[in-house]
Formats: C-alpha cells, structure tokens, sequence
C-alpha cells in the first residue's frame, strides 16, 4: 500500500451471543430453534470511527466463525485501508480458498465485509443504500412467518396480526408430514385474507422433486407469489423442473458463493434469489449476486437481516419484495427498522445504522467479547 | 439407542499443529506453503480403544475446525455407538447443515470420520482397507511434486530421484508465468523420464478456460495421463470443454460435498475422481463419491494423505492410481505407509495404522491437546 496507508484497522473486536428467541419456532429442515448464535463484528479505523457487522446461526458453528475471524480474518484485513472493500473481499475470499468457498467461511467473511461496508459508509457520511447507489427510500416488505408447528388457529391469529400491521404481503411455512395439510392451511390463510394480499410459501428445502411438483400441482389455484426453497440447494436441475410447471420458484439462502448463485440462477431457472448478506459473503457478494440476477432479469429479494438488506434492495433496480423476519434481532437494536405500511423506511443516517444495545446483547454472551488493537494480542494471533 | 448403547465415545482429543515443511512448496494458486496444519482427532471407546483421525490444511482455518470439533461435532457424536459410522456421519452431516454443505465443516467431520472409521476397525480386528471391501493388497502409487518454483535443474534432479525410488508415474505442476515455460519443462521432463513413464500434469486452477485449451493442444504430443485441475472446481462446463478437447482432466481435491462431486462427474465429463478423505468429509464420503464414479465409469485417484488412501484405494474396483504427496506427514508417524517398486503395500494391522509421534508433533502444537471425557469438559461445551 503506497497510497493512505495511515488508513489501516485499529481495533477489531469479535463477539458470540446465543439470542433466545421470543417463541421457539421450526421449520421442515432446521427443525427447532429456540436460540439463535449472532457473530458480530466491530471494526475501529484511526479516526476512531467503527463499522458493526454480523452474522448469524440457527444454532451450531458460531464459535468457529468467531475463531475465523479472529485468527484468519482479522490479520488479514489489519493491514489494508478499510475503504478499500473489494481489495479486502478480495483478500478474504482468496487467502481462504481451500477452507472457504462457500461454507463456514463465508459466515465469517459476511460479518466482516459488513462492518467494512458500514465503516466505510460512514466514512462518505453517506446511508449504505444511497452509497451503493440509492434507487428508492422505501422497500416494500413481506412479513415472513417461521410456522410451520403453529396450529391452524395459531397460524390464521399469526397472519391476521400481520396484516393488522399494515403488511399486503406474507409468507407461511410448508412442509409438514402430510401434503394435504399443507394444502388446506394454504388454503385456509388464502381464505382469511383474501384474493388481493400476496401470498408465498417456504417448504425449506423438505421435499423430494416429485413431492413438490405435487404440491406445485395442488395449490396452483391458491395463486402464490412464489413457491421458496421447494427441495434440496443443490438440485439444480429439480429447481428448472419445478419452474417449468409455471409457478414462481424462489430460493437462495441455502447458497454460499458466487458460483452457486450463478448456476441456480442459470440453470435452476429461478424466478426470485433470495440472497442473504451475512451467510453469502457480505455485503460485497450481495450486490455480485444482485448484478447477476439483473443479467437473467431475476428480481432480489432477501433472508432474515431485514436490518441490513432494507438497504441493499433500495440501492438495486431489480429489487422484490425485503423479508421481515421474525429472529427479533429488532430487541438489541436502539434504532431497528422502521416500517410503514408494509415498507421499509430507509433514512439518512450514515453507515448500515446497526446500534446494538450491546450492554442487552451481554447478556448472553457466550464468551467474552474479544478486541484486539494495534499493539495488544487479546484474541488474535 | 437401545442396541448396545454401552458403546459411546468416552473421550474425545482434539490437536492443532503447524507442521512446517521439509522445503518450501509453491503450486500456482496456494502460493508459497512453509508448513502445513494439522488438527488430530483421537477417540477413545470404553474399552480403551483408540480411534484415530486427522485432517490438514495449506495454513489457514485450523484452528476454527478445531473449534467445531470440541464444540459442535464431538458433544453430537459423544452419545453415540462409534461402530455405526453412517449413523454418525449423517448426524454430523446434517445437523451442521447450515453453515456447512461442503466449506471448512467438511474438514472437521472428516478428522472425526477417519476417527471412527480407524476405531470400527480396530474394533473388528481387520485392517480398514479389508474391512471396506479388500480388492488388492497393493496399490500402484505416483509420485506427485510440489515443484512449480523448482528450476529445471532441480525438476529434473526431482523426477530422477522419483524414479530411482521406484515410481513408474509421476506428477509435475504447470501453470508458470508463461505457458510456454511450462511446456518446455514438460517436455523436458518427458524427454528425461522416456516414453514408458507414466506423466501427469498439475495446474492447481491456474488457467482460464482458454488458456488450458491452450495447454492442451501444446502438450498433445507430450502423452500426458492426465492434466489435473487446469481451472477453477466451479466450472463445470468448462472441464467438459476440456475433456471434449481428448485429453482425460483430473479433479477432485478442491471439491467438498457429494452433491459437487456428482455434478463435477456428470457434467463435467471427469476421467478421473480425486477425492480427498481429510477434506471431503472423510472416508464415509470418500466411498460414496467412489460408487458415484463407478456409475459412470470414472477411475478414483487420491490428494494427499496417502497413508489413509491407500486404503481406500485398495478397497474399490475402480482404482486409480494413489498419491504420493510431500507434505512429510511420513516424519511424524512411527509407521508410515511402505511403498515397494512404486506401489503401497498394505498390511494386516487392525485400523488404518496412523501411530503418530505425539512427543515431536507436540513441538508444532499451535495451542495445548484439548481433551474431554464423560465426566469432564476441558476443551467441550
């Protein structure tokens, strides 16, 4: 580095939470989650500005994305000017090849490159959304229920309230034991609320080809918006099958890399991707991902992180709908989202605006928080 | 568990070493390698019995595999019968789902794979490679250098000494600055060696599509066994393009799940599979990736870790040849792999026979063994 070299990193510091979650919830994969692991990541240049990025688990592998950053990450980047956050997804992504493409690695990879996109941001004094390139201030949202277990009148209450919050769209999960049960709760919340909100369902990844392009067959006068993650990630020609039948398949939060992104794309014949910024590679993936779906005209719409991708579907031109998840990260924020009618209200403030309450976040800290500056060791090698 | 439920894991050690290297490696995309990580799994049954696995990498990652393995992986399998290894790799495998799917989670339930494997042996009194299937009791090895840096003199001097070993086949990397310095060295090399030599070529993913079709017309006359990784592992396409050239393309070692080896076999018109047990998800995926190639007629080949493919090697039908690699692993175990006129000659030692020298990897321990048993919880969670 010849040119700003004063602009290196001067402290990161990692920290590992295992967040209760208000309801225990489930879906066809995952099955229970009554925790969630959030990573975070608080990078500070020389001016003392600081930069917060994270990501997040359903429960497993949190303290090894925290090792990564830790150890392999954090050295990497120390050196480089934070503003530089290609160089820098560069260096990640390259020096980790032959642990990373995709996988764990690209956890850990996500929740720094945020915080570098959010440092940076500030930097300009600029929101994220206008940085990247400012195409709308409000995002319209969908309202993402994790239902899968609720009863039917559980699940009617859930999409009611929903709508009670100004939401014209939701989704609900699919994938229980027995087809025709999926069916008739469709149907059901079809009924409830009528034929003018947009309705998606989520199977997470539960079923073989055939199964789905039954369920494909039999909710095809339920007029969904888009059928999410119908079986397995790596299918992709299952995925073409499916959309060949004519119903709006949408899926990408089970893809970790460019390549994957690309292929489902291409050869999956997606109609939505739904990219998620802190499993995907960052902010920096995101907005790659994003350019490649605009190449095959493939609308974006995102996974859980409303917080963050609220931006990046502002500052794209083939944006669909933001997904608001019901994780409750919103309780450790000072400033979460706000929505409006169904929207995402974007604002001036610089960087990403991720203020975690971090003295909440305490709390279930699962080990202490590490830093490390320029001329101490803690935590890093 | 109701059968035999007796036989859980009583202990669990993890081990983090950076091993350097005899000499200073370099092949086209990992750059210069002066050591390499090792991270050890040890299992202990009640009876005492040891199990014993590893996985390595080209210097970063470990100690986040490590991680896994105390935190995730080892309080997962604990409960469980080590004798009944698909049950345990399909816990492994699918409750890590969402932050593996291939990526770093591969390395670490492979260490613990081979573990169990090695154990199951073990506890059958047969060595693993008979244990698996027992077609042959001796392998026909090549020798692979780590040479891209060598001078020609010192390439020559290699595959000399290579020969004078015993090897009828042997390795060389490509992917130099110039393509034509390259096909100098090779055809150098062939000149040295003689026409009855077997001769294969490395480019480590160096090239773009072009440039290995490049490759491949010049070294045509060259009678290569097979050129190996000439592009990235994501482009499937492209190595059909290659393979479609006449010319059989090798990959395998970059590829992690079974779901990216089958599309690498199918669509990529491999004519040989190069799985890597330390790194693909250990010696559970390693056979499936194997039955997968026979379906299509696809010999099987090895990276690395040669005293453990072996093996593998010696239990499938559609054997290639196996690996000879230079990490120097050999130094460290009490007994290493015999190799006689070029092939591996197994033996009858119960397991897979990985003695290492605890007392001098010690000296390269990057952090202290971390144990656990029943009743305590050092290293565990």
């Amino acid at each position: 580095m010849t040119v700003n070299d004063t602009n290196a990193i001067f402290r990161i510091e990692t920290g590992h939470y295992r967040v209760p979650l208000p309801r225990t919830l489930s879906d066809a994969t995952h099955g229970e989650i009554s925790a969630f692991e959030l990573v975070t990541v608080r990078l500070t240049d020389e001016r003392g500005e600081e930069g917060v990025g994270f990501t997040y688990t359903v429960g497993r592998g949190g303290s090894a994305i925290r090792e990564l950053i830790d150890r392999e990450l954090g050295p990497l980047i120390r050196p480089l000017d934070p503003r530089r956050h290609e160089l820098l997804w560069q260096e990640m992504d390259g020096r980790m090849r032959y642990v990373g493409r995709g996988g764990l690695v690209a956890f850990a990879i996500s929740a720094v490159d945020m915080a570098v996109h959010d440092l940076r941001a500030k930097r300009c004094g600029q929101p994220l959304w206008r940085l990247l390139g400012g195409v709308r201030e409000r995002v319209p949202a969908y309202a993402g229920g994790v239902d899968l277990d609720f009863t039917l009148e559980e699940l009617l209450a859930e999409v009611e309230g929903y709508r009670a919050e100004g939401f014209d769209a939701i989704k609900i999960k699919v994938g229980r034991e027995r087809l025709e049960e999926d069916v008739e709760r469709v149907r059901a919340v079809r009924r409830t609320l009528g034929p003018e909100m947009t309705l998606m369902v989520d199977a997470n990844m539960r079923w073989p080809v055939q199964t789905a392009m039954r369920a494909v067959h039999a909710l095809r006068d339920q007029d969904l918006y888009w059928l999410e993650e119908p079986i397995v990630p790596d299918d992709e020609d299952g995925h073409a099958q499916l959309a060949a039948l004519g119903i709006p398949i949408a899926a990408g939060e089970s893809l970790r890399s460019l390549a994957e992104f690309e292929r489902m794309i291409r050869r999956g014949r997606l109609s939505v991707v739904q990219p998620d910024a802190t499993n995907a590679g960052g902010i920096t993936s995101w907005m790659k991902v994003a350019r490649i779906a605009e190449a095959s005209g493939v609308p974006v719409s995102s996974h859980g992180a409303h917080d963050v991708h609220a931006h990046l579907l502002a500052a794209i031109g083939n944006a669909s709908y933001l997904e608001v998840h019901r994780f409750g990260l919103d309780r450790y924020l000072r400033r979460p989202l706000r929505l409006e009618n169904g929207c995402a209200v974007l604002t001036d403030a610089p960087g990403i605006g991720l203020d975690f309450d971090w003295a909440a976040l305490a709390e279930h800290a699962v080990a202490p928080a590490t830093g490390d500056v320029a001329t101490g060791k803690a935590g890093m090698q």
